[in-house]
């Protein structure tokens, strides 16, 4: 069993209090994908529910630990504030969430229509993060920190419970690697429950820092990020989800911005699914690595939808 | 009770035998969308499978019946076809499928693709049917009749089990109507269970036999048609169906080619998804009559998503 900060049984007790409409997502072979990247591909989707992201699983197990018409608020790339608006809504939670005025329009736009204040920061994530900190101590409100908080990371495990029960013989799993909540969460439910399922990470090679602490096992931030995946762009890997990261995850990759848009274009063209940049990276990771996953079953983890869709056409038209 | 050829206790016992892969679909409100009908729109999803169809539900009950190794036959407009050859690869079912030449290339290449004869006529979905139907009687061979063949109904009935399980209070379900095997099946159920629910059927001015049909209480057939809703476009309904169709569905609605492509490009732009023509026929209801809908609550049901892209952009694009 794998120690890490999570808890399987935590993870499991978490499936009955996430809203239902985020478990249990599609999970399917996709043939098309299959003939055009040399290796058996199932895809988890996690873009069709209200908010088109996995975020929901966290933010349900937050809300639900806090009392009604109490205040929170989140640093967002976008999917998370999303979530957590949504997840307050039903609640009467007052949500404040922090983003970057460069994330996408179309998730801003989102989370001001699910009712959430939204504060724009004028620098990147790790900017919105400091603010957000700054917010909750002024405010003595409780600070939603992805990936930091367990139930973010244990909300995203429970993808990891139903693709054990769901692909049990796959060979391996591929997980995009931002904060680290998703890949230490279902991870963890793999190291646990199918320790021989590969766990492998992956990341833009323009937005390396966990990748990089990873592979150095020790913390390593950088000065910018420089990808149009823009879910998973963070300097400063948090200690914490490091640690749980060394445990869990077998390997982490990186690629590159012209393997994440043939991802995209791909899942377009042979699964009918447009979807985020961060969502494509497993496709690319298959991309640069054909060799490595020759005749394997691999599973990518679709994990966001929410894209501007002008930029979206520009990319898969490029 | 409604009482038609279907059986509520039959579509019960349906789902232990249908592939999980294609049951228990995502459905969720759309918030998006909402803001744009007028009315709260929640999507049932039937397109997250490795058809991306909801057909996948018939054809698993058909070929559940037959024995390993047997012959069968089916005309499709492309989604049978593929669904029907899906299903019996993985029990080694010799698949025949006889489609229209003019069929989505995208639909021909996968029914190839999931290992069926193809065999192509230069007339259209009732041309199809006719040497199918030829087929079957020269070589003593199953015949799978869409809509006409019960299991085809009852398999899309599911659909409607799982629509009062998660969506019970819903004012209204829109579902689209070609042969009429969806729509039977879905209200059938819904009939049964959820009696107070609307059943609407849509279908395109350009395609409107079965709509006719409906309204007059009697058998209108046409000589042609004229839509890029393939899926739905049939001349000659089929008796028995009719008849059943009389009993579950509350009305029928005709809409037009640019409120089908006005529906798509919704579906896009709000809810992130690639779909056919066929799947937004509901949307496009709901926009060519918004006062119908104002302020309830209505499902649609996506029931396909296999569309040639360079089609659909220009679709979009218009």
């Amino acid at each position: 069993m794998p120690v890490t900060r999570l808890d399987l049984a935590r993870i499991e007790a978490a499936r009955r209090v996430i809203d239902p409409i985020f478990l249990d997502t599609p999970c399917y072979r996709c043939d098309a994908l299959e003939s055009a990247l040399g290796c058996a591909v199932s895809i988890k989707l996690e873009t069709a529910n209200p908010v088109r992201s996995f975020k929901g699983r966290g933010t349900e197990l937050v809300a639900s630990q806090l009392p009604d018409g109490s205040s929170v608020v989140c640093a967002s790339a976008g999917n998370l504030g999303q979530a957590l608006a949504w997840s307050g809504r039903g609640r009467g939670l007052d949500v404040t969430v922090v983003a970057s005025r460069f994330a996408p329009a179309a998730k801003l736009d989102r989370i001001r229509a699910l009712g959430a204040r939204l504060e724009l920061v004028d620098g990147d994530f790790d900017a919105a993060r400091e603010r957000a900190a700054d917010i909750a101590r002024r405010d003595g409100v409780r600070l939603v920190e992805d990936s930091l908080d367990v139930e973010t990371c244990e909300g995203a495990g429970t993808i990891g419970l139903e693709l054990v029960d769901t692909v049990p013989s796959c060979d391996a799993v591929l997980i995009a690697l931002g904060g680290g909540a998703m890949a230490t969460g279902v991870g963890h439910v793999l190291k646990a429950k199918a320790p021989n399922v590969e766990v492998i990470c992956v990341q833009p090679v323009g937005a390396p820092a966990m990748t990089l602490s990873w592979r150095e096992r020790r913390l390593v931030t950088t000065d910018s990020t420089d990808t149009i995946a823009d879910g998973v762009a963070g300097r400063r890997p948090i200690p914490a989800v490091l640690d749980d990261l060394l445990v869990v995850a077998d390997d982490a990759v990186l690629v590159r911005e012209s393997s994440i848009i043939a991802g995209m274009r791909l899942l377009l063209t042979h699964a009918g699914l447009v979807v985020e940049p961060s969502a494509a990276l497993g496709v690319a990771a298959i991309i640069e690595d054909r060799d490595r996953f020759a005749g394997r079953h691999v599973v990518t983890i679709v994990c966001g939808g929410n894209v501007d869709l002008d930029a979206y056409h520009r990319w898969i038209a490029g």
